[in-house]
């Protein structure tokens, strides 16, 4: 049998990847255990359903599934899992914008709620992971504080930039 | 083991019944072999797997299923019974009147389409299913023509009743 | 008199053609006879009305319209050919992407459904066009089955190397 | 043969009638000729192609059309008429509110405009239609400007009131 | 005093230009006098209101508005020469597609209406002014109808390539 | 000649009025000298544009204009009476809730700015005059705080009032 | 100091009490330790800073969150308690829909996620909050596991009363 | 303790500083006094408040804040700067076009409101700043009128080109 991992990193099509990616390299940052498949509720449904099922007894601790359009991956892990969080990242789409991912993963019915981040939100996801991890894990709960500071020190740090150079020179480093 | 029907009328909840009686009373009125269920991809995941195999053992003809919000249950049945065409109707909501189930049924990926009718359109469902039907079938063509034609002629009698009336009369019958 | 087809591929502008090539090309795949042609509703209303009631003459089982914008072609169709599944495509459009295409064909009245599917859908279209053909013939349902299984054995396959490569590598290699 | 009418006001069914009775009693406060017909270019293409025949014959001047939803009856008649101005009134439904309308009507393809009014403006299409008969016609541009006038005396009448009443009398007397 | 003309064709800014340049020239296809003006009812009020004044005096017969984002242009001018037909056409917008425009052009209070064209439609703008000149001029009309066959014959000559070459060739051609 | 006001509150419509009340009530509790016009930059573009001078000439510090649909009147009013802020109340509408009204006021042209508040915010567009009247008055400025703590204290009261109640008797007192 | 708890259940106004309710009753249910608070990141900033500090204090563990319009608490509070997971609840609002409460909770920038559930989906926040508590809690999820099976039972007892009864009954039972 | 400033200029990321470089143009252009910050209520919260506290001392007069997405910046400082008038600018995102931005900033409950311009328009937010500031400084006042007149003069000089050199020349130089 395969090991335990925390994570279970899901997406409907591999063009989903480079977006997903944002999601793995803050997971691997914080070094949580966690594996991805490529795998939909459309194209492979015995695949799904067989995977849910195998993540339940791998005790997995939180699901994060991406998917564009009509995306059905998130709500459907979320009832075949159904005592797991699942987070839902809507992936934006070249006609709508991404709108439809939105609608179709955040507005599930009363009893099986998707954890829904912005649209293209893959850090994000993986970072709302990393703090559900964290209620139990005070090692974990720490490395998230860290991280959050370092976010509040690079904003600082621009803005000292920006009050040493002036917003002109400012602009012109950016390019 | 169960006998087979031509169609197969699903929802996801009985709130969805009231609309949903559009689409039964018109597969009765066509003499279409029908059963309807309501099973929920989110709340009873297996039974839709299994109910789903079963419809493909009993050679089911085509799917209706109406859903609302995020709307999951026709594209996950496009999923499972394949090579069967599945009718999907978004059922309005009340925060954003059935968009979020619009995109949901009608925003499938490649490979895997619904054919969707307008919010509500459950009748409009089964008219669908009743010309899939009689691709092969010049009895129940005959049948829905017929219906066709009765959709015409209740126009013509409006517009005949109208010119003999006027407006003012008209209006004051119509309420 | 022309020879009968099983389905007919229409489009408003020769400007649709490159998507509804996606359309085309599934149904040689499937070796479904069909013929393409472009005529618009808005522009030659007396050629649409004289190829509608050729095509009941033939005996046409399916049609198949992609139209952008204030898309009227799918729903004329359908009016003007009732007893036959019309199968509409919304065109993505420059400035509302497509959510006007789609409304103006998904929002049929009551009476004359109109089979819709994605913004630029034109291969599910075909698929969908298919499943319906296959209702009443085992052997179209036989390779339309292949076509599914296709579509999974790409999703496994693509898994399988994402499972092997790792994420990193599998990247670099998409590019 | 029927005599001819400068307006023809047509709608795809009666329920548009209560919305179309302002346009219909803008006309006659008018004194313009017209007729008021319920067809549809759904339910009665033959119908509406004959009809569209009729006008072109008869020389009507503009005609009006009301539509919901998927809202072809504008357009089609936009072309079929093609020399003549087609006003376009998007009528609201209950799950879009009419945007769906709006979309159907105003959004057509180059070379065959519609002149689309406000979403349920059956009134100002009665206006416009007035407007557009003015061009030649110096009396009729007269009653239009006395018309405009007492828009105008209204408003001031209005604001009249509220000057001497102040805002909480006003309040009062309008419930 | 300045010339009389039929057709006032005003823009808010010349950024508008390359999109109203479509408006320009098929009324010169048509042969109808016009001039245009770039003037702004948010930049120029003052300008604005003697512009109204002036083409009231010098019977403009039909006026053309462009405008995008919170565009005031046609209706204001609609409210300024009350008893001339005002089309409007909505802007495209980087942010809202034109959304934005298309609503504040198209949902006028009753009294006030403004004949809506799809966003950029600026080519549908002028066949609609002349269709509206055409009501009492039957060469104009004429020339508009010819003008409408050269659309359909457009048609049915990309149709009958499209019937020699078949699909592919026509495809490689396009580009 | 009038005397100087501070605040003119227009609209363009009395049907406006109980919305725009909200705002009025507040003006009279911060004790700011105001007048209220119903006037039309459609219906009375005269009356407007006179009025819109008379303002200039008495020196109004802030313009206040509700509006709905193609919301005109803060555009035209900012254009009309450049150097003071105009603050723009989008009303709700029937149909698109007011997403018409607010696109029409918040889309302004780059030069001529409208401050807009929320659809229906009546009420804040009257607090949003009082701080710009407050920038160089500390009296009004102290009354504006004391405003804002009012707001504060209730929220306090509320939640005190829930602490010792308890969800159910606060839920069935709010009844 | 006050005690520890697991959730915290706040809200922008009691007007969101009544929705909110339903996230109460289903922590009660799973017998989970929380509290509810009043306050307001607009009204009572202050205090909001304040108790945000005193969660952290208290390692509160899950904190959710509702608002309507610019509904800014779930974000605000997911910086000042950044370590923990805030679920964001958008409450429907008159106008909009809810659209605005959603875009405004969910389109978080990277770094700060909220983890949002459906337009007024309180009861979803508390299952998913249970879900989160119950990652390191063999015996919440057991509980959260009865019910989901008792979601599933609810279904299966509906549809079996249905196929007993008949549509007919089981909607005359309805009312 | 740090000097004086008429306006803070505020933004969520440096991201937003070319869209927010328009803003600082202009008030340089009038000769107005401002710092410019890079802070988030987000990242930074803490920052937020100790800056929020210190224009509250330093007196400042108005706030302008750009954010983008779930943009809770601009009321998030109205709130905690609650006398001072507080402009938002809205900035456009890539999924959602700033729809999401300008529903976070201009939807502010009843209390607090936030000034809001359109998207992107920081320009705008500047010129509205001013006339804020011009209130009660007759100088200033008249330095805006002089910008309002030079945007009148830009406006007719391409009017005049356009007049001189007729439309096609006009294009050809655009370019």
């Amino acid at each position: 049998m395969k090991e335990n991992i925390d994570v279970s990193v899901i997406m409907g099509s591999d063009s989903d990847l480079p977006i997903m990616n944002d999601c793995i390299h803050f997971l691997d940052q914080m070094n949580i255990s966690y594996e991805v498949k490529i795998l939909s509720v459309h194209r492979t449904p015995e695949r799904a359903t067989e995977y849910a099922k195998e993540l339940k007894e791998r005790n997995v601790k939180v699901i994060i599934a991406g998917a564009g359009g009509a995306a059905h991956l998130p709500g459907v892990f979320a009832a075949m899992v159904p005592t797991v969080p699942v987070i839902g990242i809507p992936i934006q789409t070249k006609s709508l914008g991404g709108i439809d991912s939105l609608y179709s993963i955040v507005q599930m019915p009363s009893g099986i709620p998707v954890a829904t981040v912005a649209i293209n939100g893959a850090k994000n996801a993986a970072i709302l992971a990393t703090s559900i991890l964290a209620v139990g894990n005070e090692e974990l709960k720490s490395k998230l504080a860290d991280f959050k500071t370092s976010l509040k020190e690079a904003v600082i740090a621009k803005d000292e930039k920006l009050q040493k150079s002036g917003v002109d020179t400012y602009l012109k480093n950016m390019n």
